[in-house]
C-alpha cells in the first residue's frame, strides 16, 4: 500500500478488504496521520460500518507514509482554542477508542514507524499489535505542556504502572523490543516482513469460528473490569451459550473425528 | 509418581501427603487428565478436606501421564448437549477454581507437560506454578469453535491483556520460558529437576508460620480487587492482627536473639 | 551525601534541595533506616511541606548507610505490644504511602542497597524507582511470622500476582535486574552512576510544565481504579482543561515555531 501515490483528493482513510480482513489505513502522511476531528469522525464511521459487516472478520489499522500516527492535530487544537472544542475533541477520541474495544471483530495495529501521543494510545487500545523493529513509541504530549491523559488510559492497561508513568512524565521513546517486552505489542518483525506477519496473525483469526470470536472478545473486556467471582459467573454463562452454538458442536465433532471443521455461524 | 501403573480401578484423583505437603495428582492419563464433571467433584471434595486439615500446609497439583491437563472432557460435553448440563459444568469449574483461591493453604501447580484450555486455566488460578522446560501452554478452545471464556478469567489476571488476547483468539501454544516471562509460571527447570524444585518451593513455605501464611493469602486476593485506599485499610488491619499472634511475637524475638523461631500457631 | 558523618544529634530525615529536586534521605543508618513511628511522622510532615512548596518539582527518596530501608522497627513493635499500637503504626504507614501517591510532584526512589518489607513497599509506592545493580528486594516479614500485608498492596500493583505471591510467602530476595524486568523499578545502573542516573531522570521531569505534570499525576492514579469508560471520561476532561492552560498554549506554539517553550504555570 505504501507504493500508492497520495494527493489532496484522496480520502483521509483508506479501506481495502481481502480474505475477510479489512485494512484501514490512515492517509494523511504529510500530517503524520494525525487524529484530527475529521479523521476521528472517519474512523468512527468506518468502524460502525464494519461492525455490521459480517464479511469482515478482522480489522487491521495501519498508517500511510513515514509515521504510524503522531497523535492529535496540534495546529487544529491551537486554532480552535475554546474549552468546548477541546472537550468535544477528546470526547470524540474516547468514543473512537472505546469503539475498538466494542467492535465485534478483533483489531490489529500494524505499526511501521513512530506511534506518539494519541498514536501510541491507538496501539494500546487495539486488541493486538504487530510492530516493525524500527517502530518507536512515546507519549510525548508532556514535551508541549500537555500531559497525555487519554493515552495514559490505554497505556497503563498494557504496561506496568511505573513503566507507563515514566513514559508519561519524560516523553521518552521506547523501541519496539521494549514495547513487546512490556506488553504494548504482541510481535516484532523486520519492516520488510511486517505485512506478512500481520496477514499471518489475521488469517489465523479468520480461520476461527466468527461466533466464538465475537462472543469471546465481548466477554473478555467485560470480565477484566470485574471481581473474580463476578468474572467467573459471566464467563461460565458465556461458555455455556457458546457451547450451544452450531459451530462448537461442529468444532468438537470435527476434532473427535480428526477432520477440519466447517463453520456455519455468522 | 509417574512410575506408578494406573488402571480402571484406580481413583481419578490421587493424594499423597509428605512433610506438610499434599500432592494431588489428576489420574486420568488416557484422557490427558481432562476435567470431567466427576473429576471436578473429586477436586472440590479434596480441597474441602484439605481446607480443614491443619497438617497440610501446602498443596501441589500435578498430572499423571503425558499431559498436565488438557481441559474439559469434550466427549462428555457433546454427549450431554443441553444448556443445563453446560451451565452446571462451568458453574462447577468456576467453583473449583475459586476454591483454590479461597483455600487457606498455598497451591502450587506442577506442570510437566501440556496445559491446555481449562488445564491452562488451572495453572493460572494456582497461587504459584513451577514448570518443566518441556511444558507448553495454550487456551485452544477457539480451535473447536469454543472461546476459552472461563480460562480467560485467570489468564488475563496473570498475563498482559494483549498477550492473553492473542492466545485466546489464535489458540497458539507458548513455551515454558515465555510463560515465565509473561507471569503465568514462577519457575522453569529441566523435567528431571521438576519434583525437586517443587519440593524446595513447598518446603520453603512449610517452614513459615501457618497462621501468617493463612492470614496473608486470604488478604492478598481480597486487596487485589480493591482501590488503593480500601486495600491499605484491610492490609493494615490484617497486619496489626497478625502482629498480635503468638507466632509473630516468637518470630521477632527469635530474629532479635538470632535464633530459629518455633511456630506454635495453627 | 554518603560521605556525611551521622550522629545522634542529626535529624532522622535529611532534606537537601537542588535544581527543583528535593532529596529526602532516611538517616537512621545504624537501624537500616527502619520506618519507626517517629520516622513515619517525619516523612509525612516532609511531604506535607513539599506538597505546598512550588519550588519543588520532583522528590527523591534515598537512604543513608548500607541499606535503603529495612522496613518497620521490629524492636519498637515488640516493645509496644498492644493491638492499638500496631493499628496506629500501620494506619500511619498507610497514610504515608498514600501521601506519596497524592503528592502533586513525582517521587523517585533511589535504591542503593537492600529494600525489605516496608522498605520494599516504599519502592513499590514511589512513582518511579532507580536502583543500583547491587540493590536487592524482599518482603521478608514472613520469615518472622508476619506476612507483609501492607507491602503486598504496592507490590501486587507493580509485579504480576504470581511473582508477588512468591516473594510474600517465601521471603526470598530478587535482584535489581529481576526487579526491573518485573516492573518494580524503572532503571538499573552501576552503584557509582546511581546519583547521576537519578539526577538525569529528575531533571527530565523538572524540564516539563509543572502544571501538566501535576494534573497528569493526579489523574493517572485515579483512572487506574476505574473502568475503561469512566477512565476515558476523566482523562478527556483532564486533557481539555490541561489544553486551556497557558503552558499548553506556549508548549504547542513553541513546538510549531521550533523553539524552546518557556513554562509560566505553577
Amino acid at each position: 500500500m505504501s507504493a500508492l501515490p497520495t494527493s489532496a483528493d484522496q480520502p483521509m482513510l483508506l479501506r481495502r478488504d481481502q480474505d475477510g480482513v479489512a485494512w484501514l489505513t490512515l492517509n494523511r502522511p504529510a500530517q503524520f496521520n494525525s487524529l484530527s476531528r475529521a479523521m476521528l469522525e472517519n474512523l468512527i464511521a468506518a468502524l460502525d460500518e464494519i461492525a455490521a459487516d459480517h464479511s469482515v472478520r478482522v480489522v487491521v489499522l495501519a498508517g500511510e507514509g513515514k509515521a504510524f500516527c503522531a497523535g492529535h492535530d496540534l495546529k487544529e487544537m491551537r486554532g480552535n482554542h475554546t474549552l468546548a472544542f477541546q472537550q468535544e475533541l477528546f470526547r470524540l477520541c474516547g468514543k473512537f477508542m472505546m469503539k475498538i474495544t466494542e467492535l465485534p471483530q478483533p483489531v490489529i495495529a500494524r505499526i511501521h514507524g513512530i506511534a506518539t501521543a494519541a498514536g501510541c494510545q491507538l496501539v494500546s487500545m487495539c486488541d493486538l499489535a504487530v510492530a516493525a523493529d524500527v517502530a518507536r513509541f512515546a507519549v510525548s504530549g508532556i514535551n508541549v505542556g500537555l500531559f497525555c491523559a487519554t493515552p495514559s488510559v490505554g497505556l497503563s492497561r498494557n504496561l506496568g504502572r511505573k513503566q507507563a508513568f515514566e513514559m508519561l512524565v519524560t516523553g521518552d521513546f521506547i523501541d519496539a523490543h521494549e514495547a513487546q517486552q512490556r506488553g504494548l505489542v504482541n510481535r516484532v518483525v523486520p519492516l520488510e516482513q511486517l505485512d506478512e506477519e500481520v496477514s499471518r496473525l489475521a488469517a489465523s483469526i479468520v480461520a476461527k469460528s466468527p461466533v466464538a470470536v465475537r462472543m469471546g472478545k465481548q466477554m473478555f473486556y467485560k470480565q477484566l473490569e470485574m471481581g473474580l467471582d463476578a468474572a467467573y459467573q459471566l464467563a461460565a454463562e458465556t461458555m455455556a451459550c457458546n457451547m450451544m452454538t452450531e459451530d462448537a458442536a461442529e468444532g468438537i465433532d470435527a476434532f473427535i473425528a480428526k477432520r477440519k471443521p466447517e463453520w456455519r455461524g455468522k
